[in-house]
Parts: C-alpha cells; sequence; structure tokens
C-alpha cells in the first residue's frame, strides 16, 4: 500500500466523532489516544442512550474488556444503529475465550456483522470457533496461527478482520495484507490494543475498509517506533506515544510505513 | 484580581476532601489533578452511600460525563446533603446538549441550583435553554456566544457559571471576569475540563464563589502554560501538567494570573 | 530478609494471571504497574463471571474503593474461588472506615479470611474494630498506631496484614517485618497503594505469604526511590515509577530492600 498517509490526512480533515463503549481500563488512554491522533473520541455506553448517540457519531468501537450484562445490550443497540445508517463499527472482543459471559457477548455481536473486527491471535482464533491458548488478556497463539481463522471470519460477516501481534495480518476474506510497524515493549502497556481499535474506527470514517484498517495499523506501530526511540521502559514509552501520534504527518506515515500484500 | 494566590494558600492550607462523581474517562486523571494540587480527592458514587459521603466530604463535584440513570439519583442525593449543609458543590454538564438522557439530569441537576456550573460555551448555552453547536464532548461554540447564556444561568441559579475555553468567562449574573490563561494544547488531552470542576469545587471551601472560581481557573491555565514550555506534545503536556501543578506556588499563581473585570 | 529479589525473580516467571476486582480510579494505573512488574494483569467484576474467571487465575485482588452493591457479590464469590482452590487473594479495604456500605463490604469480606489484607493505617484500625482517624481515602493514622491492630487482623483471619505508609508493617501474627522503602512523594499519586495490592497478590502466588508481601513491599518502595530521583513532581514520578518496576532486577531488589524484622 503505497499511501497510508492519505488515511492519515484524510481522518484529520473529517475529526471523526467516534462514540466508543469499551472497558474502564482502556476509557482514558483511549480518549487520549485519539484525540492526539486528531479524531474526537466520547465515551457513551448507557443504554437509554447508547442509540441516541450512534445516531450523530461517524462510526463506533465495541470492546467486551470489563463486560457486564447490561452493557451488551448497549453495544447491541449502539452497533445496530451503525448498520442501519451504513456507518462504521468496529468490535474488539477481548479475552472472548475467557468466559461464557464474553463467549455469549461475542457470538451476539458477530451476529450484528461488525464491518470490522480487531483482536489479538487468541481472540479472533476463539471468536473464528476455534481453541485458543490465550489466558486472561493476553494472546497465548502467533499470529499466523490465526491467519486462517480471520480469513474465514471475514467471509462470514463480509467485514474485514485484523489480527494483531508482533506481524499484523489483516483481511476481507478474499485480499490481506500484513503490517510490520510496532515496538516489542507496546503490549506492556494496558489498552493500547484497545485503543487501536478505536483508531481503526476513526479511519474507516467513509474510506474503504481493508485500507484504512491497514493504514490505521501501520499509524499506531510507526508511532510506537518513534517513541521507543526516546524511552526507557513502558512509563515513558506510553507518554512518547502520545506524542508521536500527534506530531506525525501524512508524508512521515507514508516513508515509514511497512505494510505488504499477503 | 489581584490576590488569586491567595486562595491556592488557603486551599492548600484545608487540604479539603472533596467527593467527585464523575465520569469513568476522568476519574484517574481527576484524581492525579487534585492531590498534585493539594487537595484530597474521593470518588464515591453508590447510592447507598453518596449522601453520608457528602455528610463529611467538604465539597462536592458532579459531572455527567458517562451517565447511567442510577447515578443521576446517587448525584442528586450528594448535592442535596451538599446544599442542606451549606457547602458548595460544581456541576459539570458534560455534553449535556447531546441526547435526552443528558438534557433531563441536566435539567434536574440545575433545579437543585448549583452553588457554581463549569462547562464549555456549548455546554452552558445548552443548559441556558439555548441552541449549541457541540457535538460529543467538543465545544462547537465560542465562549463569547455563551456570555448572556451564562449570565441568564447564574441568575437563575444564584450561582456562579464558569464558561472555560480559549479565554474564560466568570459571572454571578451581576460580575464578570475574564481568564486569559491557558494553552492551546490542553484540550487534546482529555478529561482536563472535568479534572478542572474539581480543582474549582476544592478552591470553593469557604471561600466567595465567584473570586475562588477565577482564581481556580488562573491557577490551573498557569499550570497549562509552565507545562507547555517543556512539552513536544500531549502526551509530555500532560506529564509536565501535574509537575506544574504541584510545583507553583501562591506568588507564582499571584505574578501569572490575567485575570481582568468583563 | 536475605533474599527479597529472588521473589521478584520468582514472579517474573510465573508471570502469573491476576484478576483484579479493583476500583474504576486504579484500574488503569493498576494494569500497568502489574504490566511493568512483569505479572498478567486482568480486569474481570461482572457478577456473572466473576468466579469463573477466578477458575483460571492465579490469584485476585480485591479493592472496595468505588464499591457498588452489586460488586461486593462478584468479590466474595471470587474470593470464596481461590479459597476453595487454594489460590491466594488480598483485600485492600479503601476508606473501609468512611461509610456503611464499605463498613458492611469490609465485614463480609473479612469473613471469607483474605489470606492477605493491605491498607493503610486507618483502614487496618478500622479493620480490626478500632476507632479510625482517617478521611476520605487518606490515612488519618501513623503506622505504628495500627501494629496491635495488624497482629489481631491476622490472628483473626489467619492470614498477612501489611499497613503501608512511612514505613510499613507486615505480620502474620507471631512473626513481623518493617520496609523502609519509599518516597514521601507517592501517595501524590493516585491509586498507587491500589496497584501495590495487585503487586502482592502476584508475589504471592506459590510462595510464602509473609515473606512474598515484605518482598512485594520492598520493590515497590524501592522502585519509588529510583523513579524520585530523576521526578520532578508527581508527574514525573508516576511516569518514571513505571520504568523503573520495568527495569529493577532481582539483584537490584535485593541490594536495595531494607527490611527488617519487627
Amino acid at each position: 500500500m503505497q499511501d497510508a498517509g492519505r488515511y492519515l490526512a484524510q481522518m484529520r480533515q473529517t475529526a471523526p466523532l467516534v462514540q466508543n463503549i469499551t472497558n474502564y481500563v482502556a476509557m482514558n488512554v483511549m480518549a487520549n489516544v485519539m484525540l492526539a491522533a486528531g479524531a474526537s473520541p466520547a465515551m457513551a455506553h448507557a443504554r437509554e442512550e447508547a442509540a441516541e448517540f450512534a445516531g450523530f457519531a461517524h462510526a463506533l468501537s465495541v470492546n467486551i474488556g470489563t463486560l457486564d450484562p447490561e452493557w451488551i445490550t448497549s453495544m447491541e443497540l449502539a452497533a445496530a444503529a451503525m448498520n442501519e445508517a451504513g456507518k462504521p463499527w468496529v468490535l474488539d472482543p477481548v479475552a472472548v475465550f475467557a468466559t461464557a459471559l464474553r463467549r455469549d457477548a461475542g457470538a451476539r455481536l458477530l451476529a450484528l456483522k461488525p464491518p470490522i473486527i480487531r483482536g489479538n491471535a487468541s481472540e479472533i482464533l476463539a471468536l473464528g470457533g476455534g481453541a485458543a491458548a490465550g489466558s486472561g488478556a493476553d494472546a497465548g497463539d502467533t499470529v499466523e496461527s490465526a491467519e486462517a481463522a480471520a480469513r474465514h471470519l471475514a467471509k462470514k460477516t463480509g467485514g474485514v478482520v485484523a489480527v494483531t501481534g508482533a506481524m499484523d495480518y489483516v483481511t476481507d476474506g478474499e485480499r490481506a495484507y500484513r503490517v510490520a510497524n510496532g515496538h516489542a515493549l507496546m503490549p506492556k502497556i494496558t489498552a493500547l490494543g484497545c485503543s487501536l481499535t478505536g483508531i481503526v474506527a476513526a479511519f474507516a470514517v467513509d474510506q474503504p475498509p481493508l485500507e484504512a484498517t491497514v493504514a490505521a495499523l501501520a499509524y499506531y506501530g510507526l508511532a510506537g517506533e518513534e517513541a521507543a526511540r526516546n524511552a526507557r521502559g513502558p512509563g515513558s514509552l506510553a507518554m512518547h506515544f502520545i506524542d508521536a501520534l500527534h506530531a506525525m504527518t501524512p508524508d512521515d506515515l507514508t516513508a515509514g510505513a511497512r505494510t505488504s500484500a499477503a
């Protein structure tokens, strides 16, 4: 993909309002990540307002990290509103393999055919119906081992599926890309994966979902690489990462993106 | 106002216990902001303890950012307890214009006549009954356009109303001040506005609310200016901001406050 | 204790999955603290999954900071599951003295005989049935004044009780240690105490609880000392603290731990 920067430029020009129904751990860092990138995040989860809020949001992200039965209803209502309006939403199936509550939530949200799913390898394997070796929020499987499940899922939903890890894999069931950007210390910062899901949602507004997702992943990973240059551990990496998301130009992204057709 | 620093000195001497019923995005940064400033924050929202907690707190802040019907009841109970005891509380009507749930919460809390309201221009316009151009949590209106609504609201509640933005405006319906401190990058850090509401609550303990609010806003904006000197983006700004809140002396504040009668 | 570093090495080798049912203020920083240290944190609180999650977690931490009646049930279910499986859990009785809801939660969780309790002096005094001078989340009592209550509590539960403050005190009712590591600015960062509770839980997996707790407290305090060397306030301290937790080696800890039999 030659023009990752174009998607960043477009996202910043739109400054899309992205509704996030996400977990408590991620809310603050996700909002900071999205603001630094140039999007306008809003957290609104109450059943009484979830669909109404979705009515004027440009995109939605849904994350089952700290799940509660009440919230699943809100997620379904908001996702259905996005579907009806033809606006993008992204599912982040955090630890979907771990408990019955999560498996049920995953199945219910999958039934709404998410335009984009972003998860780690264990989550994509589990969501695709396979056995996953994950425990807690961490992947116990490699990205490679989840590629077939990703393609299968994408065909099932008619959407895009991204498996993130050391080397990301993104597919719409037919075509696929790999994204090599990123830094090994990033998983040591909590909720960076969750926050990426919001960035994917922002990039997907009015853009082809496969390419927009690839560009979002490259942008995120490249900011991590840039941040790692000045970091002395996960604490300073987190700070520099926000600065790097904010400072990166579309030209920086086009020059630094390491994507390839898979 | 010649003596903004006096209010900071007084707040630090009291180290007031401030109860905050606030949104999930803001809770952590708000607590850190208040601790750095010298206050003692506590987050307690359960209906079963909200009013009891208000009984021994020195001040209360109420924020509708990630609203839930259950929480509105807690907010009302705590606010009523503060009113009964003659202790200050501050309403932060986050995105009150956005959904029916928020408009209803805003109206119910307004009926309790908040001693202080702090919001952005779109929120103050909406709370005052006007049309607002905001979307999500961001203001779509200028501070200037909300000044009349602020005066109207202040007369209606008998309290103080602060509209924050590029140039803040604070009024009790009769008198008014403008506060010019602040930095353009501050809105790129999530929940800094929410956290300011807690600082206003802390400053208002046993102080005249108009002057205390003006001093709190100048303190906050000046810390942002100081932080920006060493920041390379919103990530490092957030870190330096906490340091600056902690390091600022009352004399620094008196020297750096840029307030004027409006 | 001559070999604090051994406990850190052991914890990192296990990389234990620790379930945390904790408060909203702490969730993000607690996850970052635990990841930086080398543990695998997971926040899962829903009644529908709390016990199921406990089934495969290696340890559990329970924190009543932003309590809700629903959550007490989840805490009880998860704690009971840990007890049944003989796995460690740690109670953090935040502001247990403050309201009836908290006193009730404290009593119910105490009845489950927590293998480890970690609190400030006011919390331990209150949990032990004494009068506490705390207000909000802050201790109003000295560690020394709570030592007898800690021994009493430890005998009652058959577990370990840690009182943290300027000089920590840890006892199993018979033996006791003091830990002198730490820095005066650490209480100015919100939820560092809560996050420590998760570190204690991680250290306690398959280790003697008294020594593991002492090692965890020394590790934490020493990281704070290291961080303070480069900090200019609580904002930069928080960042350097995460880096220091990540960078510290077992040898560093053994060399820097300042523990003594009490």
